[in-house]
């Protein structure tokens, strides 16, 4: 099995680790515009042979693991180039735009539109791992449009990596992951951006500051390259989320200049579910 | 060495644990409104025995780690019981009211302020664990107010227990600390709401949400008895940093609003340099 992954950075390089640990036939090509990458993926070992575009129509499966601006652009040209009975399958964060931009395509067929919830705030192929993708929630849109025997393919792989499938269409998908995930970058990057700005002496910062702070401004580490794309394609979605937010912020703000620390007391209380809810989320 | 206890805890019992384990003649003497925590303490062994504030004549040490509001009533009247010879310290989150409420005690030398940057979101005697202090920063505020033998017993043990201490004036320290932890817990507990409110099916935010909503929102599971006195107490520069919190995260938006995805990107990339700054953070 010829695996193309395109970007062998922490996503794309994670799924080589695993599909070569799963997979005894698997050989992987890495595609990457950064050089280094790719000299680095082959000497960390997880990419068998350097390869390029020109070699797609020898791929089996084909993995895009590169910014979602870049998918949408590439998307058409990869299902171009390879043969008929070849698979590929993205792990963008967003689905509707990369969904619409191949709708038409007469390989449509040979695509599979897929969203791994799992990734680290690290990036590059130094940061890849084995087993990122055990246990954790694979989503899945318009699976109709696959067809079925390389819908199979797919799921042989996410399954032997240990992976639990949810089927969704694209616009739930970008809804729902704007709450659950893209609003907790830019919530962590602005909390980053608001201590830094006020601190100038960032001894102060490191001395003083916890687990608990470390922890909320964790994604603020996340890759621009990655995150500013997906802000766009999702952009509707995100503004919603953060016109919520604010307002939340807002009112939190007001109760306390109106010394309402009862009503405090109630809203942190009311949100202390949230302790069932992630029950299970590592 | 008898060792008073008020308010066993996560802070209070986490503190019994280690110094039991670091001075052999420890006794522990547990005092606690709740009964159900006295009790659960006494069985996990943390606390020797069941005390009272009558018996407080007879503390070489007393830590009190309830919530701020309940320290500052009770502060005066623990520094009225004690003798001459015991160190009484707080390890509150807010160090200014605290400080001015036994400005003019008679027994102002005989107390240390001090605030423990550690902590889970985890609450109760049960959430207790040893080594919680290990390698954690003590912030000890107006250090020349207390006697200096009772600061050598103070030290011994925050020494003991592995901590590193750094000294501030009440005022810096509430000023800071209210970037660095008083403003992530209240981002994390808006995100949370934020995302409860919309996603009524909490099985959909439950499959969904990875790692890192988890990280964001874990600070949300927060004790409300604990963190409402905390806001209350550090009105002024919570509302100040809320503020500018608000106000980069309107700016984000807005720019989203505008497209200007270029100085998204800069934004993004500006902040990522937490990742220097938070080196070394566990």
């Amino acid at each position: 099995m010829k695996v193309f992954v395109i970007g062998v950075g922490l996503i794309g390089g994670s799924f080589a680790i695993d599909i070569k640990a799963a997979f005894n036939e698997a050989e992987i090509y890495g595609v990457d515009k950064n050089e280094e990458h790719l000299d680095k993926a082959l000497s960390l070992g997880f990419v068998d042979k350097k390869s390029s575009f020109e070699e797609l129509d020898k791929a089996d499966v084909v993995i895009t693991s590169i910014p979602v601006d870049i998918t949408v652009k590439l998307l058409p040209e990869i299902l171009d180039k390879i043969n008929d009975e070849c698979l590929v399958f993205d792990v963008g964060s967003t689905k509707k735009k990369l969904c619409n931009s191949v709708n038409d395509h007469p390989k449509r067929r040979n695509y599979l539109a897929a969203h791994p919830i799992a990734g680290t705030e690290f990036s590059g192929p130094q940061a890849a791992i084995a087993n990122l993708y055990r246990g954790k929630t694979n989503i899945i849109c318009e699976v109709e449009k696959t067809a079925f025997k390389l819908q199979e393919r797919g799921m042989e792989i996410f399954t032997r990596l240990g992976m639990r499938i949810r089927y969704m269409d694209p616009a739930s998908h970008d809804k729902h992951i704007a709450y659950v995930s893209h609003l907790s970058h830019i919530s962590s990057f602005m909390l980053g951006k608001t201590v830094i700005e006020k601190e100038k002496n960032e001894r102060d910062i490191f001395d003083m500051a916890g687990s608990g702070f470390a922890s909320t401004v964790r994604l603020a580490k996340s890759s621009p390259e990655m995150w500013a794309p997906i802000f766009k394609h999702n952009k509707e979605n995100v503004v919603e989320t953060l016109t919520e937010y604010i307002a939340n912020l807002t009112q939190f703000k007001e109760l306390m200049e109106e010394d309402n620390f009862v009503e405090i007391y109630k809203e942190m209380e009311d949100t202390n579910h949230i302790k069932t809810i992630l029950k299970g989320i590592s």
